[in-house]
């Protein structure tokens, strides 16, 4: 099962600034051979479930390691059966229609 | 790694009435030996990692098969590692100093 | 607009305690006149669109009054035309198709 | 008080084809004066917060407009009082970490 998926991860009790840990979490996306693109609040990715999935677990394991004693992700989850659909898809499709 | 999770599932082409996908949702997440919370807006599961994003997998692939074309799923994910934790203790913890 | 909502309030910068700040977010529902159900991942609210997101609001101004410096919320909203509906009728509407 | 938002809309009872109604959202921040920015999984808007969450509203009400009987939105917002920070403050500092 392909998945699009966003990711906002907040690690809580390591102060202010937050953007090592997100260019963390981006470097496990990327180690897993996915291709994360960044946004203001967040990251998208896709691929097959267990691997997306796998590297989020992944990320909350890194930010542990870096000394988060806890982090709280918000991850939004798309699936579909009807068609395949890219992340460049959605957007594209979007796109044509705020041109109009 | 354990963790604390709140699913919200919304199964896309299926109508206006989403209970029953809800209802469906619940249910594998006790087939899978998990006690979810339901309340309005979500459902609260808590477990091993694998245990409870498996079950979140496995509603997507249930609602698929009920027929549901697209599936959308906003999921909060929380882990500590500097104590044990669990939802009734977050609850606790709120309802005490709300009573003050 | 009815509005049907939940809200995970995130004050960052503050340590790893965060249950106070959370009391202080549903007292700010409670003396909005709503009437909050907490959960183990956030907190339901229903009514006006604007008396709700008013109060959303001035959680963050009373977090940052009681020294968050940063404030991160993921809220769900929820509303509907075809028919009124409460949060207790969602409730209702999962619970009876689980118990099947 | 300054907000960076990051928004998914999804109407619901419309069928599978959303990206009518995004645009419609996208095109309600512009009318607004905002200026947003479409992601694949939502789209970032950042502004004063009775304006951002105004044409959050707004979005609501014009999906209404267009026959979504349903609508669910997950917002995730964001307020600091240590700085100022802009959306493309965000997106630079976490990109030069991921660089090094």
């Amino acid at each position: 099962m392909r998945v699009i998926v966003d990711v906002a991860i907040i690690p809580i009790g390591v102060g202010l600034s937050l953007s090592r840990y997100v260019a963390a979490c981006e470097q496990v996306f990327s180690a897993a051979g996915l291709e994360p693109t960044l946004h203001a609040n967040g990251t998208n990715v896709e691929g097959r479930w267990d691997e997306v999935m796998g590297a989020v677990k992944r990320c909350h394991e890194v930010l542990h390691e870096m000394g988060a004693p806890r982090v709280a992700t918000n991850v939004r989850i798309g699936t579909r059966i009807d068609r395949e659909q890219t992340m460049a898809d959605k957007l594209e499709s979007v796109r044509t229609k705020v041109g109009q």
